[in-house]
């Protein structure tokens, strides 16, 4: 089914277009004919893969919680040796996206997390996301502070993920540099265990 | 001079106008025409007050940015006699708006957090407001958790304006809900003194 491997190929270049305009100008900036422009496509291309901008930028945000998704994943099975406190420490790391290279994809989750206050789809899609990691987030709490208390190390998982998304977007507003976010990171996870 | 109090007055109702559809819609939905309309002027008054919609922008946010120190401050004057952590529960309180009557200034306030990520004019007043909480805290900090080493107090202020404004975010999108969000912080507030 050659056909339905290139609509899908196709909605990514699209997610990936939406995405650089985003980065570029926040979600206002994201029109059905700079999106067409970017990706290289005709405008009825675009129509064809998503029918209102709306769909399109659920499923670029979908795109980019995947990617971020894959990279805690990918960072896991490389180093599978690691103390659950050093393997905590990666992870908050990846979603927190303070480094320099992830700069667009934050300022791109951070344009979703805004339009998600005003947007049903979108903020569903959020959920899942965050649900999803603050699972993830319990059970590596659990593990790197020996916790036995299931809604403690819950608890836990909420504070760094709320603090891992707010020193990314005081990063990105220029109010803390990524230095200072990550010893404030650092210092979270150090008092954990 | 009358004139230029009727000025200042129609700043901030158009201030207004913009909250109630920033709120409604997202930064997306502040058109010229929808404020003027819903701040019941011309749309030649509002372009007489603002040049441009980024500056129309930027005044809306000084304004809600005034509004929550406003509140922080006249809470501490109510009751001078209170205790250093409680008056550092409150001052938290108010900036994570997580009351169900602060929800639409978290949507606003949110919208205006991914704007300034590429809006250098907006994220100037954002770092002005963020230094100003971001010092106010290290005080309370220091006051409530008896520290005396003043880059420690300063961590503990980022950390806690980090995580207020991560869990503002979360109950938002509806990943928390304001009870839970309320339960972090407080637990997050216990552990400092």
């Amino acid at each position: 089914m050659p056909k339905q491997v290139d609509h899908e190929a196709r909605r990514q270049v699209i997610a990936e277009a939406v995405c650089t305009l985003a980065d570029e100008k926040g979600l206002e900036g994201v029109t059905l004919r700079d999106v067409a422009a970017r990706a290289q496509v005709s405008m009825g291309a675009v129509q064809r893969c998503f029918r209102t901008k709306e769909e399109m930028l659920v499923f670029a945000l979908g795109y980019v919680g995947e990617r971020v998704a894959d990279r805690v994943r990918a960072r896991r099975l490389r180093s599978p040796a690691q103390s659950a406190g050093t393997v905590l420490g990666h992870a908050a790391g990846e979603v927190s996206l303070l480094r320099a290279e992830h700069r667009a994809e934050a300022r791109v989750w951070l344009a979703f997390l805004a339009q998600a206050a005003v947007s049903e789809p979108l903020a569903a899609i959020l959920r899942a996301n965050y649900a999803a990691l603050e699972d993830m987030f319990t059970t590596l709490v659990a593990e790197a502070a020996a916790l036995v208390d299931e809604p403690a190390a819950r608890r836990a998982a909420r504070t760094l993920l709320a603090l891992a998304d707010g020193l990314t977007s005081h990063v990105l507003i220029g109010h803390l540099t990524p230095q200072v976010a990550h010893d404030v990171l650092d210092a979270h996870l150090a008092a954990l265990h």
